[in-house]
């Protein structure tokens, strides 16, 4: 399709320069389309993430100019040579995508058509990349280029372009109540809380308390002469960050156990009191009968461990989430699991050794699940909670909202600054404020 | 239960002395019963394991004089106070394990009754020991004492008292057909193979590519619209390591596959040669019929590497089977497994620190599962696999059988020296030759 006249030549963009702690706000060229499968998206809303941060403090090995940002939305303004009803038997959205469309894109490119993505493995995409990332421009910015939209973009103009629980209609009505800054998380923050808690929840070691099955039992059907008792069925959970991501996972989880009336018990983790105290308001807002049959509290470490070992009698947890991505938080997760427990770590690692030795691991049959989530593919279970459980989340600046702020790109060095700092929760950039 | 006149004052025993590679053949007294619970076993056959090698070589930081061995079968010649009708609503052997009964011990005591065994993660009891450690005395003598017996043994004179997929008479019946040095196989080797195989089959990780449903659609039952293509569902495994526990894993794993008609590749990577003969052996053996729809290939490790490449034009493995336990293995592991593979490491770790940066696990959404095989957990799918496959593995000393030879304990010495220079496969000590 041709390009839209109305389009400008330049742009406001939030840019990071080397080495590190230098945000800047520049106006640069609008980007145009250089692929078939390429899209162009005005941005509406951009968010800033905390896997953002490793960038920003000089610790991602990165040295190139480049716009920030992998959580956005907006609408399409332009599209490829591989748009329309000659893409039959690609991904979908090539047929059906429209200039116009509302779409919100996951944090990372896919194409929806190669032998990792087909097993929805969409993250880890060979001719993905990330937004915001040397190798392919951000979304704080008022354009963004999105490679192999076809595959990579969610068309929110389009209910029926996904699936789900629900039907196009209850989509429909859906997307109709829930503000951009809260269809905004579906592009990260959301789906990779809900890819944390079913990894978990779905775990082989989980299963003989899931299934009250000992293993290997737990593995085939048929009777079995079970020696699992009532209270060895007690799921205990350590969630290990509780910023936005942990919120969400927490919710998350939440969600699934109340959905299968299990017993459970959850002590989330955070070393800063305010998140603390956000998780406490959010798990308040669960009504009563969707919180399950369990108990939730949020701790400093310190409490936490003491917390479990009272809980469990000095076995341990069942599973860990980590949220965090450091050292001493896998460390921690370690600390807290019980032997044959499960580690699921979402948080973005960097360059550190792990710090476990091999008999660490041996020793306490540690299972571990790492990595980014494959947010395209997990987008129908994030949406769902979203429709399921927006009304947990405050309003905009709460003490129970997921969203801290929305301002205006100019504010951007001061507000990475104070994001890098802790001071300030969740920010989403209005990049036309 | 009054100890037997006939016990003798004194035993032959092969113990460990420190610092390294010194291993005495002495008498020593024959053990008594200490606790309730013990039971003392007249050991017909006691095997040497690899994992005996961390402390023959000095690398387990162990200094007690000990009798090696965790890997045996006998006798019961004496039980403990515990044992009788009294002892109804314990395991199950307290009330029915009698003198004379032949039994053959997983290699690890554990008590069957404590919250990490009612849910079948036996090998982790807090109570258990490994024999033949500092902790415990081990099976390489003519008598061991068997704290937990009842929880810990398997009682082969009663079939009633496991659960399997064969009747009691089909049991009673295979036993009689099967060798003594085939039965020991179910102290560790056997089912630490099959617990390897039964976890990379079952991971959550190889579930898209099992079901033909995409992540996360392969959690859930129910319709869904698949992108999952015919040949995205063929299994690429690696199994790194081919002594005894990997060859038991590659016949656990050809089973399985086998059993589900599933399309599989694997190469099965030892840099012996003589290792790789074996596998290749016992893979011919295995009839027609049963090898299911794939192949099955052993080869060195640079072989190995461009096999796995050419089958999955670079993708990697689905799974990876680790059955080593160093670093190089471990590290090899990962650099065949696919991005959103598994590795299963049954290999005993030690010291040295895991040779990953968080970075590249994050980078490649790697699975781990670590540790000790539950072996009283596994015994009945072991035996069950023994039953159907025994026929796989030829007489001992065979190029295709498990068992390389059988010796008297005064050879001991030289065995111990001959099998940490890999110049032997298996060894088996008939205590009373």
């Amino acid at each position: 399709m041709a390009p839209s006249n109305s389009m400008p030549e330049t742009m406001t963009a939030i840019r990071w320069h080397p080495p590190a702690f230098d945000i800047r706000v520049e106006s640069v060229p609008v980007p145009k389309i250089q692929e078939p499968d390429d899209a162009i998206v005005k941005v509406s809303l951009a968010a800033l993430c905390g896997s953002d941060l490793h960038v920003y403090r000089g610790h991602a090995g990165v040295d190139k100019i480049h716009i920030s940002g992998h959580e956005f939305m907006g609408e399409v303004v332009e599209l490829g040579s591989s748009y329309g009803a000659h893409s039959k038997g690609r991904p979908e959205l090539y047929a059906t995508l429209k200039v116009g469309d509302k779409v919100v894109s996951p944090f990372t490119v896919n194409c929806g058509e190669c032998d990792v993505c087909r097993l929805g493995y969409t993250c880890r995409c060979p001719v993905g990349a990330l937004f915001g990332s040397p190798a392919l421009e951000g979304g704080q910015a008022q354009y963004v280029r999105v490679p192999k939209a076809g595959g990579t973009l969610f068309n929110l103009s389009d209910p029926k372009s996904w699936h789900s629980t629900l039907s196009p209609e209850m989509k429909e009505k859906a997307l109709a109540g829930i503000a951009d800054s809260s269809l905004l998380m579906l592009a990260d923050i959301l789906p990779t809380g809900v890819f944390a808690a079913l990894q978990a929840l779905n775990h082989p070691k989980v299963l003989p308390a899931l299934s009250g099955r000992p293993w290997p039992a737990s593995f085939f059907p048929g009777d079995v002469s079970t020696t699992v008792l009532p209270k060895d069925r007690m799921l205990t959970f350590a969630i290990i960050g509780l910023g936005p991501v942990g919120l969400c996972a927490s919710v998350s989880l939440l969600d699934m156990l109340s959905e299968k009336q299990l017993p459970f018990q959850i002590v989330a983790i955070d070393p800063v009191e305010s998140r603390r105290e956000k998780a406490m308001a959010v798990y308040s807002k669960i009504d009563q009968a969707g919180k399950g049959s369990g108990k939730f509290i949020a701790q400093s470490i310190d409490d936490a461990k003491k917390t479990v070992a009272t809980w469990t009698e000095g076995v341990g947890c069942t599973a860990v989430l980590e949220i965090v991505g450091n050292p001493s938080a896998i460390s921690l997760a370690y600390d807290l699991v019980r032997p044959f427990g499960a580690i699921v770590s979402v948080g973005v690692h960097g360059e550190p050794q792990m710090p476990f030795t091999g008999r660490q691991l041996y020793n306490k049959n540690v299972s571990f699940d790492f990595g980014r989530c494959p947010a395209r593919a997990m987008f129908p279970m994030a949406f769902d909670l979203l429709v399921k459980r927006q009304d947990v989340f405050g309003e905009v600046g709460g003490l129970d909202s997921l969203v801290d702020r929305i301002i205006g790109p100019n504010e951007a060095p001061e507000i990475y600054a104070a994001f890098d700092q802790s001071k300030i929760g969740k920010a989403v950039f209005d990049m036309w404020k």
